[in-house]
């Protein structure tokens, strides 16, 4: 029985209609010019990243408007709790960042943020932390990934991956740094002050005094900044200098972890845009689990889901866990944020900052 | 013999001064209102892929500069060999990219640079032309990347990453181009013509006769498009098809690569710009080593060297094969092109085309 | 009306069962010794990748069972049609390969597969067949990924990842090709000969008649490599020389493409095995939609689903697709091949050859 | 003046011959058998990550030779300093992993180097001590990726990856967990217990009392465990719910990081092996710096260094900072650890401590 080849047994398949609000795949018409603003709007319609890119525009302006909205329950306006609750609007939003993005221009973007409180409660690493007070006392350059490691460590410079961090800057930190730990110290032994990460960040930004500043916005706008690993990076490196004539500095992480969740418990509503993996990512989301989840939730980072890491797991892994509603409509953006944040400011924070409404005139 | 714990042996390292002309690592800063052309500029201050993104536009603004230029030897112009020099100016460009860009809102981007004559060769693999026809035919639209594929496989919806294309869109491409192959097949039986990708994908751009289309217009301006797996997609489906009924069909691939090699040999300076990886990257840099190496060189693609692909290799692996000039600056941005592309037009090619120096105007 | 914080309000959610056979997390326990089999066959119940891996190895050995099996229509054997089928048993095994990995040693891997025709079907790119060659001619070395571009220019050294080719060797295999492409032309010239990519490498691997090489052994058993690109490398280099004294070879890739889609129609099952991605992964599964899928179906890549490209797609797109049945298992291993492919050959295709079936002797 | 084509102008370059000791490029021949060890041999001349997988043998088999070698300092042994240092011989072992893989099955393999005392330090995220935990009172079971999350949060089974967790089990380690933060509360309050991170770890490891978890051989062969986020989990969830009743438990993260400092400042030597990033990577090598560098480091995860981030990060970023020392041969494998760590085990810590030497018995 000989075999036949018949490739006409290939019909195509009749396929069923899209439903009727399917958006059409069109990208960015440059004969109209280069209109940015435009150029960003037809990037939902434009596919892969690009369309998460929109869908993540969508995700923090509704946070924003309804970060505006006073929260009213029936017709009375709910009242402050200072201690934990940053606003008395109708959402709250986390932010978090893994510490090379504070090493990296996308501080900037952050400190506008933070100095137009603009955000309820900031999350980072040891290094989102010192490196925001680091470079208030001297610059970080570019270089390159592939700079010799040797060479680089002879001449005494650091490298993150393509920036360049004279080691010198340490021993800048350690002589700003030293005396706070003191004056710390002596709080702790005579004032029962019981010091937290967030306490201590909050101090350190109010010592650094300094405008380009996270921790100091922070400071002055009373956001939070957590990061109960605090000691794993420069801070703990001067931390232990430190001990070796001055014994007996705690710091709790206890009290920072009531604080964060009673925060996204105290929330009308949460919005979560998360930078990054790690500490950053987990903490702010394992917080929203208090609360069956965040309303809106943003990620932007490089990992894969592939290896099981809570850093590349997407979104709806998150909501399994209660950390993202389930009616949420959750975004991750694969890029690195370097890439991808500060246009995501310029489409959503920085905009309404600035009460541009440049495509709506165009109509 | 104790051991004691000295933890100030550890003496911050003295740095050495970094070069003069050292980048600061620096953001754009909101409070200056939105103004995404000074955003876009400050990336390459900015770190990471965003100071990539920045070199990338100085690549490619380099490429235009260079590709107005009149190409003289002595007072003497050189004169136009038209089989392998598209144009007489001092940099031919290269731009490669790979099937789904096609199918997503990256294609209006190309389209661009394919009408206004802006690029000198194409390469790209079967999908990067089919996708283009079948678009004039019928929409594809936007999805998740998450749906299931039994389920659309029923519905008779084919994926693309987050995108979806209607099976049904294949019997209207099986419809427009079966009469061309078979007049291609009376071409090549009763007038000798030779069929090779480049020449085939030239017949079906000028069949099209569809603005809309990136094969249009390289028709149109005399373009060539290179895909010798030509046949390795839905066109190979349809020839396929054809062949039952219509054998003999010859698409030679050889002639193609002497004509894509002719081109870079001819070439003054060339400059290469990749988006993706396969075929579609190596197929550019193989014919870029019979110069000794592009001058110019922009890669853009989210794979990794570490498992030894072509696809994910640095540009600095293709400087070890003289496909890049080892005094060249190429750069990679490590970004799906969706988010990169569209922006990086918008900076170079689309701002020359429309004279655009907003930020000249600024100072 | 003053909020308070009821961290009680989380109640743990009740859990339903889950299905009965579920597996275990659980993995090796290495104070059983080390006993290497034992270990890999705990890889299915370790989670993430390791699970992967060892549904693979489910897969493979389907293949490989079903292929020994008989092709019978009632009970009729059908009869063998030795231009499309390779053997008349009920599973033809497609593998897929990028370049890289023939310059890798996973070759020999590929060899032995070839060697002892455990499978049906070989597509890869152009450097996977001259790599092949090459390495008959003279080896390749062991280097690193960092090692600087300009310096290996200069010494006439090419990198591939963290391997390292002396360009010598293509001086080697100008010698050992010119002639045979002299010899093919000579035969399309004078006997009528239509050369494709198949054609060709079946030559090529007559020719080399080496055991160490893939190519050899797929002539010897008359497996077909297909590899639609294959100018798009060495031999397209050396093509182009010889075609400045030698022109007219004309290399067909159209007949190529009804013979893989006649082998994917005429099988009774099918299995892919597909390491890396582009054209390599692209081409088989392309070839399967024509039977309406693969039913069985190993990726092993580290590409990502995230900027819509093939490669990265994971099983499921090719399902909607037609690539990969329904109702097949597919697996994809997120890993670089050369960790991943020895292992699978080991606990697959090497054991079955080597009747080995040590863990049953442990019962 | 017309240009002219010259290809032959493509002179192969002449090569320089490659150090005398470069291995040649060559995978494991499967007509020799199955012999998984020759097989995972051969990896290191495979290329790619199998030839870093094969470095990292050699690095991890360097640790644990020098671990054998009493530490002496003239014809002294230097004497112990059970507070700082494990032991006295001459290579401290710190191995660092992310939650996810004591969610995975490798949490046996690490169980096994605790249990042997093969390591000396232990770093790892809040979910790398509560799922250890968490599998001694219930299962953890092996699911899909693509699983939708809205059913599965209904069917309150929380989702890593591909693994699935019942959310009751939560519940158990509540009813298990919460006596003991209350003895440690009166421990603290009555006793003057300083609580930190490491402290407490030590104390579930021993109440656990069950051989199956890391906790419990790390406590009782007093082999630290450091965590500086322990809150950031379900350890945190419970220690949230615990302090509505009971205030006041605190846990200093400062007395950790001096604690880990100090064990790498005693070290003769140190062998860092990493699993993953974050802080389990960063803090590892940060403690490291205070040594000048480990001597020995080998890194498994997936992350890329495009986004400048430190789980990305190559090891030779961490030479710049003098994290690890500018004449180690650290290795990086990019890779999914659960296909790697368990085989790395095989071929170093699980053979020697099996004294395996079936590969000497070859020959």
């Amino acid at each position: 029985m000989a075999r036949h080849i018949h490739p006409k047994a290939y019909i195509y398949r009749e396929s069923k209609p899209l439903p009727e609000n399917s958006i059409t795949v069109k990208g960015y018409d440059f004969n109209q010019g280069v209109d940015h603003r435009a150029l960003l709007q037809s990037y939902i319609s434009t596919g892969f990243q690009a369309t998460n890119f929109g869908f993540a525009i969508e995700q923090i302006n509704s946070m924003i408007k309804l970060r505006e909205t006073p929260w009213k329950v029936g017709n009375t306006t709910v009242e402050e709790d200072p201690s934990t609750c940053p606003c008395l609007m109708s959402c709250t939003i986390f932010l978090g960042y893994t510490s090379n993005l504070i090493s990296s221009g996308v501080r900037e973007s952050i400190r506008f943020l933070a100095e137009h409180k603009m955000v309820d409660c900031l999350v980072t690493t040891a290094g989102g932390i010192e490196e925001d007070l680091i470079k208030c006392l001297a610059p970080v350059y570019i270089g390159e990934f592939s700079l010799c490691g040797k060479d680089l460590y002879k001449k005494g410079i650091d490298r993150i991956g393509n920036l360049l961090m004279p080691d010198n800057n340490y021993k800048l930190l350690d002589q700003w740094i030293t005396p706070i730990f003191k004056a710390m110290l002596v709080e702790q032994n005579t004032q029962g002050v019981c010091w937290t990460p967030s306490k201590m960040i909050h101090r350190l930004g109010k010592e650094i005094n300094n405008p380009q500043s996270v921790c100091y916005w922070a400071y002055k706008n009373n956001i939070p900044i957590f990061s109960p690993a605090l000691t794993d990076g420069a801070i703990g490196d001067l931390l232990y200098l430190f001990s070796t004539n001055n014994t007996g500095l705690i710091i709790d992480i206890n009290e920072d972890l009531i604080r964060i969740n009673n925060m996204a418990v105290a929330a009308n509503n949460t919005g979560i845009i998360i930078l990054g993996g790690g500490v950053a990512k987990h903490h702010i989301c394992n917080a929203n689990a208090w609360r069956k989840g965040a309303n809106f939730a943003v990620f932007v980072n490089t990992a894969q889901e592939s290896d099981g890491s809570d850093s590349g797991a997407r979104p709806d892994e998150a909501v399994t866990w209660g950390k993202i509603k389930t009616d949420a409509k959750p975004v991750k953006v694969y890029a690195d944020a370097t890439l991808v944040f500060p246009l995501l400011v310029a489409e959503t924070f920085g905009r309404h900052y600035h009460n541009d409404d440049t495509d709506k005139k165009q109509c």
